[in-house]
């Protein structure tokens, strides 16, 4: 992953030359100014009349939450997706989903882990999931070579076909249940694999006309997305750890397992809490057999993470499960992934400070491996962020919309998680209240993965002491 | 303050020897059976028919949730206080607020200050207020005794002395505005000392009749509540500083600058808010003057520091407002202060740990001082706590009442931080979240205070770098 030198002195590579200084010295400027143009395209392609199924302009409103929604891959919505927009507007929406989530996923994985430490990219990727964890640190003591545009390109593209293959492999999966239902092949192929990408990608748009309704008490169909988003939303590294290394945990990084520790926690809680809590609920599965509460409470567990899907009415949640929710919705899932909020690695890491402090001992510790301490002041500084985006959109929402904090709690949440689950609070919200939601996405997503990668970037050398690995928190 | 000798053997030394040595060598445990103890005997003496105005018994809920209240200072009610307790109920809350305060003062002092170093106790309760910060640790080093019960004895009186001077000159500063109200000089006497009281002890019982609507837009009424509870909520160590060196600035310590200036802060930013955000609620003040407004707003701002008087009815705030107010209780007031939540140092180091991650220091730094990292892990433990605790609590009300999230994360919070202001919520519900909320009081006001010191008794000597110095969190 050698830099190449440049040589040639054409207009072209002067643009090129500029374009990798600014991204190179500035990136999480960079990663910002490109989720705004991505969002302002995808804004003009909503608003044409093309995209819309009644062929007139779209209100800016909605073509532009739209665009958020579809570019930050959150899955929240302001129309009805499956009949408000054209072939066309479904195509754009399931292109720029795609552009979201490589970009997220991209974005991600180079601030969090490449500029900070000026290492080469894909190869510091899977140094992350490595097993020797002085790989990192040797990296990063002997290269020192800038990010430059070619090495984004290389990782763009094992990003993108890394995802377009678990998409395929998940529509493949689910096509099957999908034909028995529709008994149409072309119809089954684009319900499949619109589930496939709005799953995988932790997106959770629904485009066709009746969304998840026919598969909502389906142990398959709901167990492949339950997958899916959870694939989607461990991270990229953790990702491909799994892939390469599924069946030998020895060579799992603290990173991986502490987000993989994490995640499942948070799943077994959110289970048992919904579980527990929608027992005499009969608006939501309060009514159904033992087997199907237990998929249901996993199910939605799961989507908090965040997938964004929902077999039922969210607004019939018990008020207590829907602060289950929030809470869920507000640490999201793993670092570098299209999955959004704190991030699990974040909350772990809160929680191994109070455990340390506790014990009395001098540093956090985990899995035998110390974490030094200037990761938890990264931590947080990104569950400040966090908790100061959502209370100033919640207080906004609130004032805009004289709605309850149980429901403007939960849509602000899902918009700064990204999770894309509503109590249908933001489809009735005023415009006002939108553009709030909206800029509470863009925050959610960009602002919590740059504010890491910045602060990141910002670290000094720590003092050897005993074997040391850092967990990409944010 | 050198410890006397134990040289007599009699039985009753033995017993104090015993107490003597449980207390030292577990004092979380030790705070944790004194309180509770205070909490059953003021629970059976409210139960009696003679504390009762209909001279019945008291239901155990409410007996049980008063005296929780009263021993903790918190000031939530399940019953309407002026009215339900006879004569002789108002004088066992009169001197349970009183007993509560000076423990909880005493306790927090004890077991934040002074068990964790084992330091001769008055010396290093002054000694926090210094000017000299290697004064604190020149101690440290220097002492190694434990503490004793004689000790513990003159800090109560200390306390105790200071507190009833001040109530005193809190109530003399009352007294003509409300003789000129009742024209009656004993109930004046009456009415001024209870509110001096409940003031200043941050408590927040009205046990007159009329309660607090006569003075409802009295300015001096008001700002002598406000200085009231501001000089009970910023703590014991700052009052004593302030009390000494008001004029002297440079003579302060970091813990005593960042109190004041965190709660400053917090009170400037909860005014402007509350003024914002009700400017068009004539329910709550928005139909009155200029001036008014801005009292009214920075009454209510200081009264979540946690005194817990109200000029209107709570219910009637926006959510929006109702949700700063929630921030802003569970944040709470100074370090061993009759205030509750989470304590402002412990918010300002958070924010001070991502001051520092954002500039890239090594450490956190406030007003030329260096703050050892241990004190960001007890921070964040305390959070945890806090946290953990408001979702429980949360949860389980709104599973026993299917009241609005709005109404119950109010009164859990203000529960939890001993705030006492409430939309109503806490009166009308049953006994079972009756209970959870009075336990929910007993968790934040003993567990906040206890679990710090714990955490703090278990830090371990830190390497000399620069001129340090300890604020106390939690
Ligand atoms: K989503
Ligand atoms: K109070």
């Amino acid at each position: 992953m050698a830099t190449k030198p440049v040589s040639h002195r054409s207009l072209l590579g002067k643009v090129r030359d500029r374009i990798d200084d600014f991204a190179a010295s500035t990136p999480a400027r960079f990663a910002i100014i490109i989720f705004t143009a991505l969002v302002l395209v995808f804004t003009l392609l909503l608003g044409l009349p093309i995209s819309n199924r009644t062929g007139d302009f779209t209100p800016l409103a909605d073509a532009f939450f739209t665009a958020v929604s579809t570019i930050c891959v959150t899955g929240l919505v302001t129309v009805d997706m499956a009949n408000y927009w054209s072939p066309f507007g479904h195509a754009v929406i399931f292109i720029g989903v795609e552009i979201g989530a490589v970009g997220v996923l991209t974005l991600a994985s180079i601030l969090g882990l490449v500029i900070s430490r000026r290492l080469g990219l894909r190869a510091k990727l899977m140094a992350v999931g490595d097993s020797n964890p002085l790989r990192v640190r040797r990296g990063a003591v002997a290269e020192g070579q800038a990010v430059r545009l070619g090495e984004i390109g290389g990782l763009l593209v094992t990003v993108a076909v890394s995802m377009l293959i678990i998409e395929l492999v998940i529509a493949l999966l689910l096509f099957p249940r999908v034909l028995s239902e529709t008994n149409d092949f072309l119809d089954a192929l684009w319900v499949s694999s619109s589930f496939a990408v709005m799953s995988f990608t932790n997106t959770g748009f629904v485009l066709v006309p009746n969304g998840i309704a026919p598969y909502a008490t389906d142990v398959w169909f709901l167990s492949i997305i339950m997958i899916s988003v959870f694939l989607g939303a461990v991270g990229f590294p953790v990702f491909f750890v799994l892939a390469r290394n599924l069946r030998r945990p020895k060579r799992w990084s603290l990173h991986v397992k502490l987000t993989l520790v994490t995640t499942v926690i948070l799943f077994v809680l959110g289970t048992l809490a919904f579980f527990a809590l929608e027992f005499n609920n009969p608006r939501t599965f309060g009514s159904l057999d033992f087997g199907q509460r237990a998929l249901q409470s996993s199910f939605l567990s799961m989507m908090t993470r965040s997938g964004g899907f929902s077999t039922f009415d969210i607004a019939e949640l018990n008020n207590s499960s829907l602060l289950v929710g929030d809470m869920l919705m507000f640490v999201g899932g793993g670092s570098a992934s299209t999955a959004g909020g704190i991030k699990v690695t974040t909350l772990a890491i809160l929680f191994l400070a109070a455990f340390a402090e506790a014990r009395g001992t001098d540093s956090m510790e985990a899995f035998d491996r110390r974490i030094p301490s200037d990761v938890l002041r990264v931590s947080v500084s990104v569950v400040l962020w966090g908790a100061t985006t959502v209370a100033t959109a919640t207080i906004l929402v609130l004032q805009l919309t004289d709605a309850s904090l149980d429901h403007v709690l939960f849509d602000v949440i899902s918009a700064f998680g990204t999770s894309g689950l509503s109590t249908g609070l933001t489809q009735n919200a005023p415009d006002s209240a939108q553009y709030v939601l909206a800029i509470t996405m863009f925050m959610g997503r960009v602002g919590t993965v740059t504010l890491a990668a910045a602060l990141a970037a910002s670290t000094r050398r720590q003092l050897f002491r005993r074997a040391e690995e850092r967990p990409i928190v944010g």
